[in-house]
């Protein structure tokens, strides 16, 4: 258990909405198909880069509140590959002298380094910790891959988290199977396809991913997750009150009540109107459901999700 | 302070050698041009990826103890943009469901990850992490930039750390800077100068720095840097047994003795052999001081260094 209270939250929706019968044109489908295959209607666009997403986020959840000691940047997709998202984010803010690095595991981004946070608070190495998560999918769009394309949107949120005697994380597990690691993918952007390389393709600077492959991987090991860590903490799913999970598909989001036993009304679903966000989608429902009153103060939520890997993330915590 | 130890290391050399008089053809000057400017006589050059090096470097570290429960991923530049390489090296070392994420803070990722993983260590979360820094930076060079091209090198280096009452870390400190943002950039492999932008150039694939820049601004913060850590802890410059600097250049190193008061013998040097080798510079230096007996059991060791951003960050352990 460690001892952190989520003090501030802030989003960044791009206001610039692009529906399915936009998207259907751009991918050769139907506006339907878009829809039935993924449970996207619309998805926010963003005109602005990553770390000025991030810093109007950022902003809001400081609001006016003192600065943060740390700044951690928990994003899909970097800005650049040198230096990392953080530094251009603190840039943004118009601070200066706050130590500030960025954690990778894709979508799980956000549990990650919510996870290592919350330690660094628990062993009192900081006080008040700011953390970020801001992709702009819309760029690693393949029109070529509807699959993938029609699923991703572009948003930031942020939280801040301070050492708390009455809120808490209980329960963190993370596993990643490297079996998986070929079934979601940008392969572009590092070492292994660097532009210089005549084996470089195009394509290879777009998000690619095997939706049913990860599906099948991921059902069975998240619901294992869920089930050995409601049982270390003698918990049932009647006694999680909301299930904040990764926007990964409309069909990954209602599997949590259709195999999990969560009631419908108890996992937060903004898949709909927002698409999914890559490393935004955990933070992102996580906001959206404390603004609307759904999580509540002395709640357990459970945040939950997959990331490329494949990885498997949960996190359960005292709100 | 956090109570873990160093229980494993390893080290990747590539044992491709490229000598100054190599690479001064390259880059279009001499031989004494690069030795003097750079105080690199020679670097590795790697033909294999960073995944594959890393995974030399962990299974070395490893040795014949247990798996660990945690892989960080610590380097500059990762394999591709997803999924992260934490995934890949998992994949090279024939492990399944071991928690694994990158951190990102250019040269300084090592300290970073190190601090992290102390503090997960220290707070219960995990009981043994392996930490690998990996680094190709020679795809990267940019032979028009012949300040930067002639400083880097290729290597990976490793660690393991685990619960410890007799050795710990006894302060980290990190402060980011990002007035000096520009100073050091690789500007592709991103959302900026993503390949599909009209604006991105060729050159945005490689490294670029301000060499004069990053010296003025870096010098003055790094010795303020480490007078607070010392005196923070009662501590002064001879209680150091041993420094251990990110290898950024020649000059840079020497500072630690000319300005810094530390004695050259306790500066570990390797900048000649293998050049800047990004986030594996310290790491390296760290495990080259292990293995030559230069780091002893109980002995006081001061990591340290710069990264792009500009940051800066000191790690005083007992080993």
């Amino acid at each position: 258990m460690l001892n952190v209270k989520i003090t501030g939250h802030g989003i960044y929706i791009p206001p610039k909405v692009e529906t399915a019968k936009d998207l259907a044109k751009k991918i050769g489908k139907t506006e339907e198909w878009i829809i039935n295959s993924t449970g996207v209607n619309e998805r926010r666009i963003s005109d602005i880069d990553v770390d000025q997403m991030a810093a109007i986020a950022c902003k809001e959840a400081i609001g006016n509140s003192s600065q943060p000691d740390l700044i951690i940047n928990a994003s899909g997709v970097p800005k650049q590959t040198i230096p990392d998202t953080s530094v251009f984010i603190q840039k943004e803010l118009g601070f200066s002298g706050i130590p500030s690095f960025s954690i990778h595991s894709t979508c799980l981004s956000f549990l990650t380094a919510f996870h290592t946070a919350s330690s660094l608070i628990a062993s009192k190495e900081y006080k008040k910790i700011l953390i970020v998560s801001s992709d702009r999918g819309s760029i690693g769009r393949n029109f070529s891959e509807p699959e993938s394309a029609a699923l991703l949107g572009d948003a930031a949120a942020a939280i801040i988290i301070e050492p708390s005697n009455d809120s808490y994380l209980l329960h963190y597990q993370m596993e990643t199977f490297p079996e998986g690691a070929l079934f979601t993918q940008v392969k572009g952007g590092g070492t292994y396809r660097h532009p210089d390389n005549p084996k470089t393709l195009d394509q290879d600077h777009y998000f690619t991913m095997s939706g049913p492959n990860i599906y099948k991987m991921a059902r069975k090991k998240v619901y294992n997750m869920i089930s050995k860590s409601l049982s270390k903490n003698n918990l049932n799913v009647k006694d999680i009150d909301l299930v904040i999970p990764h926007q990964a598909s409309g069909t990954a989001i209602k599997a949590y009540s259709k195999f999990g036993g969560f009631d419908d009304s108890k996992v937060i679903n903004i898949i709909s109107n927002y698409g999914n966000c890559v490393s935004v989608s955990i933070p992102l429902a996580l906001c959206i459901a404390i603004k609307e009153n759904k999580l509540k103060r002395g709640d357990l939520g459970l945040m939950i999700g997959t990331g490329a890997g494949l990885s498997v993330a949960s996190c359960i915590i005292k709100f």
